[in-house]
C-alpha cells in the first residue's frame, strides 16, 4: 500500500480513508499571492483606513521636518531615487492589512550600503525620523510611518553577494525577495531555513529584523540559529560588519543579534550571511481531519515519535479557518468537513523510508481513532494545493472584513482553550473567529474579523487576550513583532527589568530616537 | 550484509574493511574523564604554573581589596559558605590545563539567585571584582581570577526547576552539571541538545556563559537557537528573568542573547530554560580511515549528502592525534593505522533505516576508495570506546606538555592546511602537533605541546596562526570563547566598529567593570 500518490479512494482498517483529487485550481499559488495580491485587496477594499496617529492618539516626537534642502540632499545621496509624489508614496504609507496608515512625504531607495550609510548620517544630524521598509509585510505596523517618517526601502538591495555550495552559507542584500532567495538557492540544490506565506513579497532583511519564525522553525530551527552574520548600518551611519560566513565564532559578544528581532529601531540592515539547508530529497505533505482538540494534540504527539527527524511541519487549522479560505478563495477542502485539520510535512534524504514513516504514522493514527480523513501528496503542484489551504488564510481574512490579529505562543495543550473563550465572549459581536497556527512550536495565529474597525470589538479583546496568555505564561508575539500596535503591550510578556534594559539599549545605539520611533519599545520619558 | 554489529572481519568489494572488537577499555568513560580527571593531572604534573598577572604581564585595575568587613558581610550573605582556606581555594585558582593562576583570596557558594543577586549589589557598591566560576573546564582562562578577583562558584544552585515532557523545555539552575541533565533526561526520553568532552564536570551556566559549541552543534544547532531563555543577574544586583520556555518570542529585544557567549562580563547566568530533542531510537557511530585530508572533505561531502537528516556528527582527527590518546591513555584504535580518521554518528528515529543509509554511503565510500578502513559500532559501550578516541585527544595532550591551544574556525577545505603549514614552520621546536576537530562546522583545534612553556615557542605560534585564519576569513576562536587568554585578539576576527561597540555594551551594563575583569573585551581606556 502506498502513500505516494493522490487519487485514490480506499478503505482501510475498516476506516473511510478518501484520497480526493486536488485539481480545481488552475496553478499553484504559494508564496505568490498573500501580498503580491495586494493590487487585489486594494481594489476591495479601496477605502484607506483612517491616519494612524489620529486612530491611535499618538503624539509626533519632535524630530525636524523635512525640508526643500534636504530633498536636494538626498537627490544628490541617492540621485533618481527620491519618491515624492503622493500617488507613488501611497502603497507605502499603508499596511497591506490596510489597518495603518502612515503620511511620509519621501521615500528613499539606496542601493548599496555606503549609500544607507549617507542617508542615516544626514538624517541622525538633522534630526530626522527614519522608518525602514521591506517588502512592507508586517502584520504589526512596523514598516509604516506613523507620521511623516522618511521611509527607506531596501527594495533595490536584492544582489546576491556569494553562496557557497560547500557549507551553504549565502551572503546576499537586505532587499532581496525570499522566494527570489530560494528558487537561486533550489537550482543548487539548497533552500532557505526559512519559509512563510508573504515570501512572494517579504525581504530577507525584514525577516530578519522581525526574526519571523513561519513553516520551517519546527525543523530548521529560528534565524537565531540560522543567521551566520548580518551588516547593519546604526543609526549615526557607522557601518557594522558581522558579515561572516562561519558556523561558529566566540569572539565576543554576538552582535547580530541585536538586530534580529529589533525591528528597525537600532539600525537598518543591510546585507545577511544565512546558513542553507541541503533541498530535501523528498518531500511529503498530508493534510489530516480530527474531531477534536484534543485529538490534534495527540496527533501532534504521535507524528513527533513516528516521523521524528522527517517532520517537518505540523500546522493546524480548525473549520472556520477552512470555511474563509473555501469561501474568499475558493479553494478546495479534498477532505471531508470536520473540527480540526493538521497538515504535516515530512522532509527527509530517502523517498522510501519516509513513506514507510509516514504509512507507520497513519496507521497508527487511524487505528487509533485520532484521525478521521487524511489525503496525502508527494508531487510538488498538489503538495502546494495542501499548503494553500494553511498559508491562505492570512489572506482569506483581509477579504472577510477588518481583521484584529492575535499571534501568541504559549503551552501547547492551551492553544485552542483561548479561541474558544473568546468565542464565548464575544458572542455574536464579532463576523468570524479563526484558530490556526503552527502546532509544533505552540505558536497560535487567533483572528477575529467585523465589518470594520470598532471600539467596542477592541475593548471587548483587549486587554482579555494578553491576560490570557500572560496568565498561561505565553507570549503575545510569537512571531509577528511588536511593531507599532503591540508595542505597548510589552509588560505582559517582558518584566519591568528586560524593557528597562532595552530603553537602555535603544538610548545606547540612537540616543535621538531616530530609527523608526513610536515601534517595538515603549518611550522611556 | 550488515554493519550493525562490531567483531566481524570481513571482505567487501575487494578491499579489506576491518571490523575489529574494541574490549579492551575496562569500561565507557565518555564524559567522566576530561575534567573529572583533575585530579590525576594534578599528579602528573604538581607544579603550579605562574600567577597568570606575571607571565602576561598584566596591571590590577584599581578595585577595592576584599577586608575583614567584607568577608563578615559575605558570611551574612551566604551563611557557612565563604571558603578562604587557601588550600581549598587551590584548585579554584588554577585552570584544568595549569596554564593560568589566579590569586583569589575568597569564593561564595550562592544557593540561589537572591543570594548571587545580594553578593553582586554588595560587591558592585564597594568596587570589588568578582569572576564567576562553573566547572572551571574554560580553555581561555575565562574562569580563573586574573588576580584576586572574588570568586562565585555556581556549584550549589544544581536543581532541575521543571521538565516539560511534551515541548521537551528544562528549567534548571546554573550550576546543574551537563552529564546529569543529560541522564535526567535520558530518564525522561529526551537528551540535551549539547555535548561535549567536559560534560562531566562543566556546568550549564558556564556552557551559555561561553556559548559551547561541542558535538552535537551539526544536528541541534547552537545554543543560540536552542535555548529558550535565562536568568541572570547583573552586575548591580538586578535580577534580569528572561526564563521563559517558549519556543517563539518576538516581544522585544532579545536579552538573553547579550549573556549568551559573554563569558561572564555581563552578569552572573543563575538559571536555564533549554529546549531539548527527543532521545534518538537508534544511533550508529563509525570510524574510518582517509589516506590524505583530501579523501576527509570528500567523504563529509558524501555522508552529508547520503546520511541527510540522520547525520548527527562528523568529526576528524589526524594521526597524530590518534597517537597521542593511544600513548597517554593507552586507548585501542580499532582500524590500521592511517593518515586521518573520520568519525560518523547518526542519530535516527528508525535502526533499520538508519541502517540502510549508512550502509549504502559506507559502500559508496569504500567503493570510491574514499575510505580504506572503517569499524561500526551500535551499541552503547562500543559507540563509548569510538567516542573516547575524539574526545579524550584535549585530556591526551595534557599528559604530552604545555599545551598551546588554537580554536579555530574558516573554510573547511581549509582546516587541515594550516596544521601542514604550521609543522612546517616550527620543526622540531615542538613536541607534538596536533589537527583535529569538528569538520562538520569546520572547526579546527590546533594544538602544539612543548615540555614546557616557552616565550620563543609562542613567538613562532602567535601571531602567525592568528594572522593565517584571519586572512582566511576564520574566526580565532570557534567556540572556546576569548577568556582572558584571547581577548586582545579579537580584532583578528572582528571589525574596530564591533569591538567599540562591545566596549560600549559593557559600560552599560557594568560601568564600574566587576565582572569578570580582564576578559573577552579589550579595555576601553
Amino acid at each position: 500500500m502506498t502513500f505516494s500518490e493522490l487519487g485514490v479512494p480506499f478503505r482501510w482498517c475498516s476506516r473511510t480513508w478518501t484520497m480526493t483529487k486536488i485539481t480545481r485550481m488552475a496553478k499553484p499559488c504559494r508564496g505568490q499571492f498573500a501580498i503580491a495580491s495586494g493590487c487585489r485587496l486594494l481594489s476591495v477594499k479601496p477605502v484607506d483606513p483612517p491616519l494612524t496617529s489620529e486612530r491611535y492618539k499618538v503624539s509626533r516626537l519632535p524630530f525636524s521636518q523635512v525640508t526643500a534642502q534636504d530633498l536636494n540632499c538626498f537627490q544628490q545621496l541617492v540621485p533618481g531615487r527620491v519618491v515624492t509624489e503622493e500617488d507613488d508614496l501611497r502603497s507605502h504609507n499603508i499596511d497591506w492589512l490596510r489597518t495603518v496608515r502612515g503620511h511620509s512625504k519621501v521615500l528613499l531607495r539606496p542601493q548599496n550600503t555606503n549609500e544607507v550609510s549617507e542617508i542615516l548620517r544626514y538624517c541622525n544630524e538633522r534630526n530626522l525620523a527614519v522608518t525602514p521598509q521591506g517588502g512592507n509585510t508586517s502584520l504589526v505596523g512596523g514598516s509604516i510611518p506613523v507620521f511623516d517618517e522618511i521611509l527607506i526601502s531596501t527594495a533595490l538591495m536584492d544582489q546576491v553577494i556569494s553562496f557557497d555550495d560547500i557549507s551553504g552559507a549565502l551572503v546576499c542584500q537586505a532587499g532581496c525577495v525570499l522566494e527570489a532567495l530560494d528558487k537561486y538557492l533550489e537550482r543548487r540544490g539548497y533552500t532557505m531555513p526559512l519559509d512563510l506565506g508573504a515570501k512572494g513579497s517579504c525581504h530577507i532583511g525584514g525577516n530578519l529584523a522581525t526574526n519571523a519564525g513561519g513553516l520551517k522553525l519546527l525543523r530548521y530551527g529560528s534565524l537565531r540559529g540560522t543567521v551566520l552574520g548580518l551588516e547593519a548600518v546604526l543609526p549615526d551611519g557607522t557601518i557594522l560588519n558581522c558579515l561572516n560566513s562561519l558556523r561558529k565564532d566566540n569572539t565576543g559578544y554576538d552582535l547580530k543579534q541585536l538586530f534580529i528581532g529589533s525591528e528597525g529601531t537600532l539600525g537598518l540592515i543591510t546585507a545577511v550571511s544565512i546558513l542553507c539547508p541541503r533541498k530535501p530529497g523528498a518531500v511529503n505533505v498530508a493534510l489530516l481531519g480530527c474531531e477534536s482538540f484534543t485529538r490534534v494534540l495527540q496527533v501532534f504527539t504521535l507524528c513527533r515519535d513516528r516521523l521524528g527527524e522527517i517532520l517537518s511541519a505540523c500546522e493546524f487549522m480548525d473549520a472556520a479557518s477552512m470555511k474563509v479560505v473555501q469561501t474568499h478563495l475558493k479553494l478546495n477542502n479534498p477532505i471531508p468537513a470536520t473540527a480540526f485539520y493538521v497538515l504535516i510535512e515530512t522532509s527527509g534524504s530517502s523517498a522510501h523510508h519516509d513513506e514507510e514513516k509516514l504509512n507507520e504514522f497513519l496507521a497508527q493514527a487511524l487505528d487509533t481513532g485520532l484521525v478521521t480523513a487524511g489525503t496525502v501528496a508527494t508531487d510538488q503542484t498538489k503538495i502546494l494545493s495542501l499548503w494553500a489551504l494553511r498559508e491562505r488564510i492570512t489572506e482569506a481574512l483581509a477579504h472577510d472584513g477588518y481583521v484584529f490579529k492575535y499571534d501568541l505562543s504559549m503551552p501547547v495543550n492551551k492553544l485552542y482553550t483561548l479561541v474558544e473563550e473568546t468565542r464565548a465572549r464575544l458572542g455574536k459581536s464579532a463576523k468570524t473567529i479563526v484558530g490556526y497556527g503552527h502546532l509544533g512550536d505552540g505558536n497560535l495565529h487567533l483572528n477575529v474579523t467585523a465589518e470594520s474597525h470598532t471600539d467596542s470589538l477592541l475593548a471587548a479583546l483587549e486587554p482579555f487576550v494578553y491576560e490570557w496568555t500572560a496568565q498561561h505564561r505565553g507570549s503575545i508575539s510569537a512571531e509577528h513583532g511588536l511593531g507599532f500596535k503591540k508595542r505597548d503591550h510589552i509588560h505582559y510578556s517582558k518584566s519591568t527589568e528586560a524593557v528597562h534594559l532595552m530603553q537602555k539599549i535603544k538610548r545606547m545605539l540612537d540616543p535621538k530616537g531616530i530609527m523608526n520611533p513610536y515601534k517595538t519599545i515603549p518611550s522611556s520619558d
